[in-house]
């Protein structure tokens, strides 16, 4: 398996963004957020994913030029029209203003409209989290999902994202798993997925990864995880007024526009009692829950996090290991554009 | 099975609850909101629970007087100490300060430390809706629920509930069920409960409903639920600076007082777009997902709040069922504080 770096494989990345049309600053700011989520092990919201960016791009389906536009602020409030736009360039600069927004005002709540992939939620939502602040970010994404008892896709996975002063984060799917998972699976030869993931096309439970690919995600523990997928579709695009549900596109598919909305709620901790109270306050939770004894079979109990952390020391001190497949899908995306991949 | 009508037991629940010396004026807030959730056919959240409350004043163990007090308010952020008073009137209170901040601000986020069991976060997020506002309510609850991994009670059931002007409402613990689904089936001698709902105390997964009752609930779907009651325990505990985790009592146990934190947040939805829009969004997006072709196996798509506003227009109708070890502890609590249960 290929092993690369993060400055190195940052780099490359970069590079095809900008042979791709990005602006240098917004190809930078792109990267940087692709191979945090390598770093922190989510490959599924990785690199993984810049083959499809510079799909749409090519395909002329993304303005990367555009910096959006602010519909209205008042209060707490900001209304943003990401004017299809890069994703990354458009979180970040949401992110900036819930931060402004709720230093202000004590909390903040950015929604954007015709959005693209942010890559993955935690990586803003700690935008917040570095200003001493809550940070919950969500998004809709494309109908890969039924709703409870359906058999046709019509939510996104979207995912609930919070960040927190303190040795917690939680960055999940409102599935079972996140889609980039079966993708990956299929992208690397994978046959079997576990039970519980996804329904074939007919809405039948299946662990084949190539009906899978072709069908849809099952919602975590069922009507539970539809009414949260439904409660981040009301957040992003119902109150943005963006494309709802099965009018958005994919990533994965031409034609057509992505359309994501996003949220970016910020809330300013010190207005509750000082970060530094509030930090030690998480610490203490965490280590009440990981002083837990553990239930049989188990060495261990992880909070929300952990993994991730633990995955990004060991990366960044022995470089991202990517999987054979992950690798070709870059090297092919990086030759389309006449950039030269780094000898790995 | 006895069935009573609506106004009939508010007002049997209220002389109750005036009798055990809880003010009028809240007697008939706590009363109302209780036989709403049997209405809404969560009879796991009404009057059940009066007995453990009866219990709790009758022991000195909540302060039904105390009006609880503002800590400090600051732009969109209102802390607040509810003094161990009655948590449907610290409910009340909370979410009427939202709905005012969020009038003037765009948002608000009210939390509360200190409180008592407030009965179904449903109602409460509901009064922001009226509003014409999104309510979302969390409130942390007795450590019944083991960390994923864990095999010792160390968080609550911490139930996430979001209202939305449109035909979508959402109340659900974060763990499988909630804990009151086991106590109903203990009360009223139901030897089984499905697998998948709680852990012996062991943490063993259990179908028998004595071990369950001794138990601990799952968190849904796993380290996900975990992930979402910790969530909710940083929003509301460790903001509020309250008891966290297995700090808090409960309404089951005696000698101790139940140190709840809840949250309640508001989203004016007039500053992103009228509301009359935003209902319309809501309603095209219920329809989009009620009208998804079932899976095998299922007739019909639902949404949040589906089955409970059907049970309400029925309860509504022919009153209110209430089964018979539901009716038995009520009148026994009645006959303590020497009130006379009406004839049904």
């Amino acid at each position: 398996m290929p092993v690369i770096s993060a400055p190195e494989i940052t780099r490359f990345v970069e590079q095809i963004l900008v042979a791709a049309e990005v602006p240098p600053h917004k190809a930078s700011i792109a990267a940087t957020s692709l191979v945090a989520s390598n770093l922190r092990g989510v490959d599924s919201h990785g690199i993984q994913l810049l083959p499809f960016y510079v799909d749409q791009l090519l395909a002329g389906e993304m303005d990367p030029r555009t910096d959006g536009r602010v519909i209205s602020e008042f209060g707490s409030c900001l209304h943003f029209d990401g004017q299809n736009g890069l994703g990354q360039w458009i979180a970040d600069t949401c992110c900036r203003h819930a931060v402004r927004i709720a230093s202000a005002q004590g909390m903040a709540m950015v929604v954007a409209r015709e959005s693209n992939h942010f890559g993955a939620a935690a990586w803003w939502a700690q935008k917040m989290r570095a200003a001493g602040q809550i940070g919950i970010v969500m998004c809709n994404a494309s109908p890969l999902v039924p709703p409870w008892q359906g058999k046709e896709g019509r939510l996104g996975t979207n995912p609930i994202c919070m960040s927190v002063p303190g040795p917690w984060l939680l960055d999940m799917a409102t599935t079972t798993v996140a889609a980039g998972r079966i993708f990956k699976a299929m992208i690397n030869g994978k046959p079997d997925i576990p039970p519980g993931w996804a329904f074939d096309s007919e809405g039948v439970p299946t662990t084949d990864t190539a009906r899978a690919y072709k069908g849809m995600l099952m919602p975590l523990g069922g009507y539970k995880g539809s009414g949260l997928a439904m409660m981040v579709e009301i957040l992003c695009s119902v109150l943005s007024g963006g494309a709802m549900a099965n009018e958005l596109g994919g990533i994965r598919f031409r034609g057509k526009t992505v359309r994501v909305s996003q949220m970016f709620m910020a809330i300013d901790v010190s207005r509750f009692m000082p970060v530094e109270e509030f930090t030690a306050r998480v610490e203490r939770l965490v280590k009440v829950m990981k002083t837990t004894p553990t239930a049989p079979g188990y060495e261990e109990v992880l909070v929300a996090g952990d993994p991730e952390w633990r995955r990004e020391a060991e990366r960044l001190r022995n470089g991202i290991p990517i999987e054979q497949g992950n690798w070709d899908a870059l090297c092919k995306t990086a030759a389309r554009v006449r950039v030269t991949a780094p000898v790995v």
